[in-house]
């Protein structure tokens, strides 16, 4: 007891120390990119007002016009008169940032843009994703007893076979997985994200959680659009169970809306998706180790 | 012998079945996405055209033309009239996107637009991440003997203690990778890209090393700009050594320059950043292992 009170212990001094060390990040990209980035937005304005002003378009001056534009979007910076308003570095973007880094995911819709940005970067992940890996580790063995050795326990009591049981307890895993992080997820997203179809959710969710992180959908970055809440995936998750919460959909759309009266800070986004990163990877890595421990009691 | 022969042979089977599966997934990916890209491509055009037909350019104009420019952008279609003309899902780029992919470095410049395409990605990760590193582990065992044990037991015959032994092979490891796989490959990307600066070289590999791939520096991606190639990384590293030609980037500007003037084929440029990817994970991984060991050894 003893030592399993020490083992809690050092676990939370981990998630803690995970915490801060985003917050530091979050700290020192915000400072280190905001500026950048504001004088590229100024910047913009200015050119876009310029290119309205002209009285006949010319090829080349619409060339140069898009070249700026295209850049500055590649950093992340809009031409859009209703594109969010909301900077890419502030305090929870940062930590939102420097989250996908040491995850090694780097969806790239932001990146940065002074080479004092890119040092740190390579700095910031140099420590945080060997970090990571330790923080992810604990966690996952943490919940090996409630989450593997338990059930599997409980199988065998009630009669199966060790090996059957590790294969029920297998399948019965894979499903809680795929409901609770790829279906459940993904209906709210195609409740939530405007243009995300039922598909697009799931293509998110499957290319974030293999850390793959491809960019091209990224929740709450699209113009025209309110910063939006992954609040419900926690709270269906918790009150609903979760396949009639994924079948569900409709009835999350009225939840979402109630919500979204309610509430609207740009934080809790941000950090709902770092939460679901977070676990995710957990109970990805959580189902690799198990199916390991499958295929080695099976002899492949 | 015998055991050592079979071993052989089942690792030529897997890179060679690793091949096959690359260009598997090229030939999917660009018969699904080619057609998609060429009409996005067409539409895009017809769009600047009419906009630049248009006798004043109102504000409202402006912004609906920018925002189907942003979203094709978003693809890897460029409304820029000197963008690189080769398509994005020709068979070369489609073999890259495949190997990003199964490799979780997911750079994003270029992404499925398709739902067909997409389903295609998740099937595709699906077998492919977990093969890919089934593969890559085979490499790391199989290197396991020149680049560590071997040294180690020379370094030992010299007079060293097993401990300092492992700490100085670290060191040495690490040197050669960081020379092999940063500095020469940073050397030779700020000498052949256009705008790239030395940091972004080195920026570019550290964030494709660990996975990260943020995808804002790709090579050969950049408009206005012929596809380069990283022959010279393979040629300078067993040529000149590691150290001298990391140094000496002006002759790498030199020789790029008889190399361009030889030959000019986007394939090799995508092959050469798929062997760089490709070997530069199996030298990540093999020195993440020697890490782990030094760390036991030293009981920590
Ligand atoms: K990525
Ligand atoms: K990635």
């Amino acid at each position: 007891m003893h030592f399993v009170g020490r083992s809690w212990l050092l676990l939370t001094g981990f998630i803690l120390f995970y915490v801060i060390y985003l917050l530091f990040g979050a700290l020192v990209f915000s400072s280190i990119e905001r500026p950048m980035e504001e004088s590229m937005r100024t910047e913009l304005k200015v050119l876009k007002q310029e290119f309205l002003n002209l009285s006949c378009v010319s090829d080349a001056a619409l060339e140069r016009f898009l070249l700026k534009v295209l850049a500055a979007n590649k950093y992340g910076v809009s031409v859009l008169r209703n594109a969010s308003t909301t900077s890419n570095w502030d305090l929870a973007s940062s930590m939102f940032f420097a989250n996908t880094l040491v995850t090694t995911v780097g969806y790239g819709h932001t990146t940065p843009l002074s080479d004092t940005g890119k040092a740190f970067s390579i700095l910031y992940a140099l420590i945080g994703v060997p970090f990571t890996m330790l923080v992810l580790t604990a966690c996952v063995q943490r919940i090996m007893f409630p989450l593997v050795l338990a059930p599997v326990g409980l199988l065998q009591r009630s009669g199966l076979e060790p090996r059957p049981a590790t294969i029920v307890h297998f399948l019965l895993l894979l499903i809680l997985l795929v409901m609770c992080f790829f279906v459940a997820p993904a209906a709210v997203f195609s409740a939530v994200e405007l243009s995300w179809s039922f598909l697009d959710g799931i293509y998110f969710c499957f290319i974030s959680l293999c850390t793959i992180g491809l960019g091209d959908f990224v929740p709450g970055t699209q113009p025209n659009q309110q910063y939006r809440s992954l609040y419900q995936v926690a709270v269906m998750v918790q009150s609903l169970g979760c396949a009639p919460a994924a079948t569900s959909w409709v009835s999350v759309r009225e939840l979402y809306r109630e919500y979204q009266a309610n509430t609207g800070t740009t934080f809790r986004n941000n950090c709902d998706l770092l939460v679901y990163l977070f676990v995710g990877l957990i109970m990805m890595f959580l189902l690799l180790r198990t199916f390991h421990k499958m295929a080695d009691l099976h002899g492949l």
